[in-house]
């Protein structure tokens, strides 16, 4: 089929909108973003995109799904040992992120947050406040109690070391973090995030 | 003065000319800072600019001086009790950056190195490899021996952490990350930092 060619709607006409807008979310940002280039690149009429996702925004918030279902994100993370929640922080987050469509998604997020106020907000609110603190909060009422103050702090470190390697591995690509295996991140990681999601008060 | 007067060259001029250029980069971006714009902003002549800084590059290098001298900075977290190491990098990074000039160049550099490859590449090469590795290189000789490439690796992680929480604190300004006091994110980050910079091996 070629690229500009229009295609039906049809069972996969959806995935072919999101795949497209990732794309161009990714290499121009949600301001120089266009529906009509979007649609443009799935080969399929403008209209759609407003059909199924209600607009700009509405496609957005569908490509930064990061993951598809956080609650299962966070279930995979929160279930097993306490001991061990650091490590499978490190690991799942990794896992998610390597993949190619996770990797995408990941720079997509931060190129339109740190230009587009929408896009901060998103981050703000989806990623920060319904990952990383719904998970402390529920590993905190499984293991102590703790201040709901102290809760976003500590949620909000262990967010900035994960977006923090995430910008030097996706995104700014130093070498260093690029070339290092997730086991070998992990190892690392897992103390410091451990320390984060269910250490003793400091 | 009118900020459209043009002032005669003079001691400050060069000066002023560093502070428009810091604020039209955080504001806009590389790419879309203009010399025209900062001469504007500075009140001086755009030929001035090719004089003092050689372009658009050398301004953009002169604005990014995280800090004004790296090598002072390097050796204010060296120096002291190795096992103080991760407490002086979180609290000398801190000030730096809450500092009015501080917090607008990160966002300078963060801005520019999520869109411009130069940017991208000044991140990696300066902050990450001067500074950070650096550091640890001096702490590393004074302590143990560590092979080089885990002294990257273990930079990078250092830099991924503290990255990750200027761009939460000043760039996508989450709640939790910008209502902390400097002496509550200390207290967390230091063992984080000092299990990095001086730990055991993983």
């Amino acid at each position: 089929m070629s690229p500009r060619g229009r295609r039906p709607a049809s069972a996969d006409t959806r995935g072919a909108i999101v795949e497209a807008a990732r794309a161009e979310f990714a290499e121009s940002g949600y301001d120089a973003t266009s529906l009509r280039g979007v649609a443009r690149r799935a080969g399929v009429d403008p209209a759609l995109l407003h059909h199924y996702f209600d607009g700009k925004p509405g496609l957005f918030a569908e490509v930064l799904q990061v993951p598809a279902n956080p609650d299962a994100l966070i279930r995979s993370v929160a279930e097993g040992p306490v001991a061990e929640v650091g490590e499978r922080m490190a690991r799942t987050f990794l896992a998610v992120w390597d993949a190619p469509e996770g990797r995408a998604r990941f720079q997509v997020l931060i190129r339109s947050a740190v230009s587009h106020d929408d896009a901060a907000r998103m981050l703000r609110e989806f990623v920060v406040g319904a990952i990383f603190s719904n998970l402390i909060r529920q590993i905190s009422l499984r293991h102590k109690e703790l201040a709901a103050e102290e809760i976003d702090v500590r949620a909000s470190l262990a967010a900035a070391q994960m977006v923090g390697v995430g910008m030097l591995r996706y995104v700014i690509e130093l070498p260093a973090m690029v070339d290092a295996t997730p086991e070998e991140l992990v190892a690392h990681l897992a103390p410091t995030l451990q320390r984060y999601l269910a250490g003793p008060a400091v």
